[in-house]
């Protein structure tokens, strides 16, 4: 080939895979607020080269809340609808649940007596429910629920409750050469099992809550196994925790909705050069939930009250998103 | 552009990026013996669409441990050199140390002492030295130490004693599309500080061991501080372990020199579909040092009785590896 021609290969490949970031809207589904602009104006600023503000893409680390940033989360975080399902099946093979708390509680539907119980009932239910498996065992469990459990108001699939806004945001970072993350308080294994189909992040950039797993040979085949005994909580002052276990940098760009995020924004947006902090404000009760301050699940108190001092940008659920969920 | 001359360009760009990885040796240190064919097979025929081995780029998964395996680990694994060096560092601000074992045998350099402490003694001085600061500070220490610190022997810095072979095995693994990952019993937080400039390798594809960490809040100042703690050892039956907490996936390659990698081949090599076990033989008294079986460092014994059961590749360092060390 000649040199000429190189050159105009080289010219139209640029172009050809420039287009889809520059031309395009990145977020069709945001309304033109102060919202999307700030969204922009900071990817702007960061990816463009000789900007003072300037990070250079291996540095581009953007971490996601799950429950209530990325889908809904009411009326419980999904870790909790998967337990509760998990008992009402693993039932008829544990008689003695129907006369034990909080399994009782369960299986009746007693609510009351299930928030008595508070963390070290809940703690009872999750290891009953996520221990005693192998790791493979476990993940065919998740996947198989996911496929049949349906969102008791909406009757929806949980993975088509997910908020088309994130979605682009998701797209539009790594289209910037952001390398994204997810950082929830849920279990690791169960985001993995549908996290790269859904938000395109793959196992390996999945932080969550975890329990201990051991290594052991059965009959000649290597198992991992799940053992009942917690390893890790990724929430609250957890959450930098684990983003330094798993990623070993801190990031520059945080998105949450409750103050479980609190301390992802404060630790994101407290190091040297740009950053970026997001809440997303669930005040929409007509497409999707509206609750804040008083709420038990994705409770949102100290982070409406420090963003504006932070720097945080909150996102107005209701007047800064065309739409909720994808469109089926 | 008229449709010729487009797929003029896109034919010369599929020749132009794809010619270093097939016109070029890919391993130019390794000479051409069974061991080098036998890698060169298994990224052909698992990287060639429609072969029936072939792997999705999405789990092309290889882990490599690091003393012994990317470097030299004798007379100690890196993390024990650094532990002496610290303690004889910070000695004059621990006055109490001159008469507290295992402090004093390590500043009298009396290894019959050290010896006899054991683990529990091993762990009072690997917390004294590796806690108690922020991970900030801890990874100046380490970066701070790996630019003085010569290695005791060949008077050259550490980071100079990585295999060149390895240094090619880790490129052309990266360029036939696989994600390579750090699988180390050492500290992951020194690791962390060396394994993109040497490697290729970014903090996120790091797994080792860990203490535990703290988030807190000091004068305004976000920080994560380093607790005398352990939280996990990436070694033997931790390696799965650690694998699967922070990748997520099963590995389809695999490369270890010691028994402390036993678990991580046979992990890998026991999935679904093709895989790859290595394990460097340091069979080269010559060029570095000859060991196995009898060593207490990087005793590698039943590695080497299962290897061939196994379908592993051990490889002689002697007779595979035209270099050892990069040319200075």
């Amino acid at each position: 080939m000649t040199k000429p021609l190189f050159a105009i290969c080289l010219a139209s490949a640029v172009l050809f895979f420039s287009l889809p970031g520059n031309a395009a809207d990145p977020l069709p589904s945001w309304n033109e607020t102060e919202s999307k602009k700030a969204i922009v104006a900071f990817v702007q600023r960061v990816t463009t080269k000789g900007s003072p503000d300037f990070i250079p893409a291996g540095k581009r680390i953007a971490t996601f809340d799950n429950d209530g940033c990325l889908w809904s989360e009411k009326p419980l975080y999904f870790q909790m609808l998967f337990v509760i399902d998990r008992v009402k099946q693993l039932a008829p093979m544990h008689p003695e649940w129907n006369r034990t708390q909080p399994f009782q509680a369960v299986l009746e539907g007693d609510q009351e007596t299930l928030a008595a119980a508070g963390n070290a009932g809940l703690m009872q239910l999750l290891l009953a429910t996520h221990a005693g498996m192998t790791t493979d065992a476990f993940a065919d469990t998740v996947r198989d629920w996911l496929q049949t459990a349906r969102h008791p108001q909406l009757n929806r699939p949980y993975t088509e409750l997910v908020f088309q806004p994130m979605l682009e945001l998701l797209d539009y970072l790594r289209a910037s050469g952001f390398k994204t993350y997810i950082v929830s308080g849920g279990g690791i294994e169960s985001l993995r099992v549908f996290a790269e189909e859904v938000y395109g992040i793959p196992p390996t950039q999945v932080v969550g809550s975890r329990i201990k797993t051991k290594y052991e040979v059965r009959d000649g085949m290597p198992v991992l196994v799940r053992l009942p005994e917690i390893d890790f909580i990724d929430d609250k002052e957890g959450k930098p925790v684990g983003i330094q276990q798993h990623i070993g940098q801190r990031p520059v760009f945080a998105a949450g909705n409750s103050d479980g995020d609190f301390q992802m924004l404060q630790w994101t947006t407290s190091g040297e050069g740009a950053s970026f902090g997001l809440l997303v404000h669930h005040d929409d009760g007509a497409r999707e939930w509206a609750y804040d301050r008083d709420s038990h699940v994705g409770k949102l108190d100290r982070g409406l009250n420090e963003a504006a001092a932070l720097g945080w940008t909150v996102i107005s659920m209701r007047h800064d998103w065309k739409v909720v969920y994808p469109s089926r």
